[in-house]
């Protein structure tokens, strides 16, 4: 046991491992791409599925030497990426022989995701971003109570007179979040809805208003974390006011000493 | 009537006070959520009007509470979601028994919005979302004047071409709120108009590009408003500046001294 | 003469003179919204030409006396806003009379933009709006460039396919200015282009690309300049750095004091 | 050889040079637009062709001038600019005589860029956006593999729904393109498709929202990288605080100098 994780270790730890490992996924997303064409997957079906399963073989053997690499073994996990890969291979696993042949295309595409998990600058990159969404959970909260009472009150008013959009909440949910990006907001759905019942104008601008300034609200906090993180690194680098009071320590510890020098006399 | 208040007092600060409303009015969202499914509305009607029946006097009751804990009484009434509690839960009253139905159902939907009332982060940051606003007065002004010179020059030109768009001041309003938003502005808007009278671009491009021009003005005041905030905050964490400014009165200070030894030689 | 002048003066300088003439603007606007109203002023139109008969006398009357009020009387032209308001009435006397009722009619909406005029707040606003438009010259004419490049290229190659959108130089650019909102750019202009030409993707792609980069610039370029602006502003308020380099200078001068103490003995 | 060098120096650093070739860029540039009107070119094609051929012949002179003058003579083609010139000229020749004249007629118009390569201010900005571009090179990459498992994703999931939006990967992406500028992608893209499958949904508000949230980032990375730009700039301006550290390095050499009068006491 103690051999093969040595050996593991080494074969993980080789520098044309992780090169392998993203040109094998580079093929596996270039195959995926092909199969989506109808013509080619028809003729050369049998061949995609082979390669699929060498693949998937590949990185079956992958995850499992880098499980046997980590120590303790659990250590593995801890890293959401790893986990990622963990649960992509393993849900190709469990869909094999079933019938959804969509799903299991779909883990197949999601293969791709791992180019991220494998280039560090790009996983740093996801991380920073998926590290900004905590700072944003207020407003979030603030937009989902935002949502719920419009799409509740949406439903109530309107369900009679527009139902393929405020039939039901989901339906009228759909219908704010396409409001919110202001799409055919006007024209498809409020104008039809004025003509039938004119003070509907209320909702409509008030959700416009509310939502676009509270998502303008959500943009700029995005756009103050990035300020910061970048201004907190700057202030790494410069050390031009603590070198200033390190010059005026200087200057006070001899004055000290001019002191003790006149003290002395 | 002292008993009375002291008995108040110490129910609504006591610590399951606050989280028992908060329950009560997610409760109260289910419902109000679940009633906007006809099917479930139809089977259980009548259980929705108990519930809810049940939750407005437990509000009463809460508001009344919070009324007599404060000292002096008019006090309660000077945080602005007091009064919107109160006013929900009062126009609750009102309406009792009425037959408007939909002002009924919309307030119990309004009640939503307490959550943000209870939920203090939540109404920190309305809080200061609303303090933002005044601050864009000058702005928003401007833009009402730009809004209704638009508004009249577009009733008085394009009335007979767009009767449905331009028909009157309100809709031409209407239109022109529709217009700011890029929605449909040219595909449905302006090129209709374009086809009967050709200069009409002229009124369509000066609006896109001043409205455009102004609310991104608009936009920047908020952004702004925002880093300032954020700048104050953080002025008041870091005190080098002072710090220094310490270190040389400091230093002042012993050359005073070193002044008043060599005097005293 | 020099009577007049002073009585102008006199009047001009009023403190109930401004708000009358903001009351009488208010009063326009009213007027010109209500007789937006067809039924309106089929019924009152007399009483509406009336009522803007007094208004430009009176608005006559208050340029004259402010033109007389400024020594050196060209001084008053100096001012962009008193050329606006010059213009506005001067154009009114013009077109008095003639069969463009609706060019008398917008200049009377126009008369509403003279509020910004008489509000001083607004006025600086806007200039301040005005002001950043210059700083933007070069990105504008890059956009200019970049627009008749592409409105050539377009005519040349769809004028074909989609008359309507790429007729001619002209109808080309209202057709690119729509495109650069996002509005309808796909579905309406680019689907019905491409399922002929279906390279046409390129054209839309690239300019869809490069304009929103550019106008992103352009706003950005705005941001900054409103920054800076507050800046500035900001670094007048607070003079700590000054304060600090004042301390520092007197030290210097109480060192040599000293100095001075020391050779003395 | 060098008797010529030394003359197109003369020629190419001469004052008028650069105004001369703007003012021919300019004509080329009227000539191709007045061509884009078919009356026009059917009276004076033959016209447009003889000043075309005229303004080709003096380019190509302007830019072995160019060529001449600069030693050693590969130097010319280190910038960016003069390699667009050479090759929008010599393009020029490569087609001349072919049967392509959408394509001749391209290079006309494109020679209207020509115009930012002769206004230093305009080289300049363009040159600051292309260098803007590498700084967002693992948001790019990062953008364009979301847009690959997305697309493929798509045209596995609803090829058969959608043939026209989702039929192959091209389309796909196109579609997606579409979606990411916010474009009808709810009323014309996700609702006919959620008409069909219920859970549609999902993939499009998924794509909107973490295509939007990465989009953002990119243009916070844009606006970020213009603020820096900037404060370098301003940085190198203001020497303030180097002035205090002079100052205070001034302070401590006096008092160096005040012990040195002690010691020799």
């Amino acid at each position: 046991m103690k051999q093969l994780r040595l050996f593991s270790e080494i074969i993980v730890n080789h520098r044309l491992f992780q090169p392998f490992i993203i040109a094998l996924i580079i093929v596996n997303s270039v195959i995926v791409g092909m199969e989506s064409y109808r013509g080619l997957y028809e003729a050369y079906g049998d061949w995609f599925i082979r390669i699929d399963t060498i693949i998937l073989t590949i990185f079956t053997i992958e995850i499992l030497l880098k499980l046997l690499a980590s120590r303790p073994m659990y250590h593995f996990f801890k890293d959401g990426w790893n986990v990622f890969d963990f649960l992509i291979v393993a849900a190709s696993f469990i869909f094999m022989g079933s019938p959804f042949v969509t799903v299991l295309r779909i883990l197949r595409v999601l293969r791709v995701f791992r180019t991220i998990s494998m280039i560090p600058s790009l996983r740093k990159m996801v991380n920073a971003l998926i590290l900004t969404l905590p700072s944003l959970g207020t407003i979030m909260i603030l937009l989902g109570i935002m949502f719920y009472v419009f799409s509740v009150m949406g439903t109530f008013l309107f369900r009679d007179v527009a139902p393929e959009y405020f039939g039901n909440i989901q339906l009228t949910m759909l219908t704010l979040f396409q409001i919110i990006t202001l799409e055919s907001w006007a024209s498809n759905i409020m104008r039809p809805v004025l003509a039938e019942l004119w003070w509907s104008w209320i909702y409509f601008i008030a959700f416009v208003l509310s939502g676009t300034f509270v998502v303008l609200n959500l943009f700029v906090g995005v756009i103050v974390n990035n300020f910061e993180k970048i201004e907190k690194m700057e202030n790494m680098d410069e050390e031009n006011p603590d070198e200033l009071e390190d010059e005026v320590k200087l200057l006070r510890k001899e004055i000290r000493e001019l002191k003790e020098i006149m003290r002395e006399k």
